[in-house]
C-alpha cells in the first residue's frame, strides 16, 4: 500500500484541554485526536501541527498533518472523525496533502485572534478576557500600530533561550463590535506567550497605565520586563494557518 | 422612604439553569437574581420578567422590574449586582423606571434569536442547535415569509388550553454566517415553545421533508400535529425587549 499525507483542519475548545501536546496524564487535544485516528486507521498515528497551543486557547483553524496507508475517503475520514471525537474537538476540513506535508514547517503564516471585553459577560465567557478596566479602542490601536514588517519578538516571548526571535508581522487589527475588542494578527511565526504578551502590553496602553509606544520600546529593547502582564488563554484562539495554497 | 421601580437588562448562559421561573429545589435565574438583590439591599425582592425561559434558553436582552426602597444609584446597583451574581449571569444596565412598571405588562414587544448549525462545531457549541442534515438556505427563508403581521399561534404552542393565540408579528429574518443560520424574529407574545416550534418546523422545510408552506398550514389550520420537531432549547436566545421607550 502506497503511503497518503493527510491535512487536517480542526476546531477546539480549549477550556478543558492541557493545550495541544500529548503530556502523561493530561488530557490534550493532539492525544484525543490521535487516539482517534488510530481507532479509525488501525494503526498508530504521530501527528505534526501548525501551532502548539497552549492550556485553555482555542482554535478555529489548526491544521495537523500525518502519514496513512488507508485508502479512505477525506469525506468519510471527516465523517468518521467528527462522530468518534469528544464535543469540544471538530473536523472542518480533511485534505490529501502533498508528500511530505509538514504542518509546521510548511506553514507560511499563522493568524491568531485575542478577544477582550470590559464589561461583564455570561454568553462567550470563556471566549474573551473579561478586563476590570475601561479601554480606549484608540490607545489600543495606537499601541499596536508598530507590529509590522520585520519585528523582534525577544521582549514578547517567555523563554529568552533562542538565538533568534525574528518575525515577520504580515498584518494585525482591531475590531470592535459592542463590548468586544478583537486584536487579531498574522505572522511568519510567534514564538511562547507572544500573542498573550503582546495583548497584554496593549491593554497597560489601553487603560492609559502606560505610554501607548510602550509596545515599539519592547520590539526595539527585546526587554520582555517592560511588557504588561500575559493576557490569560482563553481569550486566545489560532484562527488560520496559511500554506500558500489548499492541499499543503 | 419612597419606593422606586428598577429595570434591570440582564444577559445569561441558560445551559446550567433550570429557566426563569422560581422552582422548589431548582437553581433559576430569577432565583439567582433575586437572592443577589437581596444581598445588596436588605430586603425582600419579587422579580417582574418579560419573557419566562425555559430550561436551556439563554439572553442577552432579557428585562426584569422590581421596586425598593432603596437610594442607591443605579450605576453602583449595577456593579454591586455583577460583582455578587455567578459568572453565568450578568447585569446589562440597571435604570429607573416609571413608578408602576411591570416587565412582562409593559412589554410592546420581543425579539427571539434561534442558531442552527448544520456542521459540527465546538466552540460555541452550547449556542447553537447542530442540525444532521444539509439545510437550504432559500427553503429556510420560504417557509417562514408566512410569519407576518397577525398571525394565530395556536399551531405552534405547546398548550392548547388557552382562548386566543393571536399575535403580531413585526419582523423576521435569516442571517447566514459561514455554517451558522440564525433566525430572529420580533413578535408583540409568543407562547411556550414558539419559536423553537417555528424552528423546528422551518428545518423540516430546509431539508426538503417538508414543503416550504408547512408554516403557512400550520398558521392556517392551528393543527399543532402538522408541525416539526420543537428544536432544543440551547439555540435559543431573547435577545431584546423593546417598550417603547428606554425607562420603562
Amino acid at each position: 500500500m502506497t503511503e497518503r499525507t493527510i491535512k487536517l483542519i480542526l476546531e477546539y475548545d480549549g477550556t478543558r484541554f492541557f493545550g495541544w501536546q500529548v503530556q502523561p496524564g493530561k488530557r490534550t487535544v493532539q492525544l484525543v485526536v490521535e487516539k482517534a485516528l488510530e481507532c479509525i486507521l488501525h494503526h498508530p498515528v504521530r501527528l505534526t501541527v501548525a501551532g502548539r497551543t497552549d492550556s485553555g486557547v482555542h482554535a478555529t483553524g489548526q491544521t495537523a498533518g500525518f502519514t496513512t496507508t488507508s485508502d479512505m475517503e477525506p469525506m468519510r475520514l471527516e465523517r468518521a472523525l467528527n462522530g468518534v471525537l469528544p464535543s469540544d474537538v471538530s473536523v472542518i476540513e480533511v485534505l490529501d496533502a502533498n508528500p511530505g506535508f509538514h504542518a509546521r514547517y510548511d506553514a507560511r503564516s499563522r493568524t491568531y485572534r485575542y478577544t477582550i471585553t470590559d464589561r461583564k459577560i455570561s454568553i462567550g465567557r470563556n471566549y474573551a478576557w473579561r478586563v476590570r478596566y475601561r479601554l480606549a479602542r484608540e490607545l489600543l490601536e495606537e499601541s499596536t500600530r508598530c507590529l509590522s514588517g520585520k519585528c523582534d519578538f525577544r521582549g514578547f516571548s517567555k523563554e529568552g533561550d533562542k538565538e533568534d526571535y525574528s518575525t515577520v508581522v504580515l498584518k494585525n487589527r482591531w475590531t470592535f463590535q459592542g463590548n468586544l475588542m478583537i486584536f487579531e494578527i498574522t505572522a511568519v511565526r510567534f514564538f511562547h506567550h507572544s500573542v498573550r504578551s503582546i495583548v497584554g502590553s496593549a491593554v497597560e496602553a489601553g487603560r492609559g497605565k502606560e505610554p501607548p509606544h510602550l509596545l515599539k520600546r519592547i520590539l526595539e529593547t527585546g526587554d520582555r520586563s517592560l511588557a504588561g502582564p500575559t493576557a490569560p488563554a482563553h481569550g486566545l484562539c489560532l484562527v488560520h494557518v496559511d500554506y500558500g495554497d489548499s492541499c499543503g
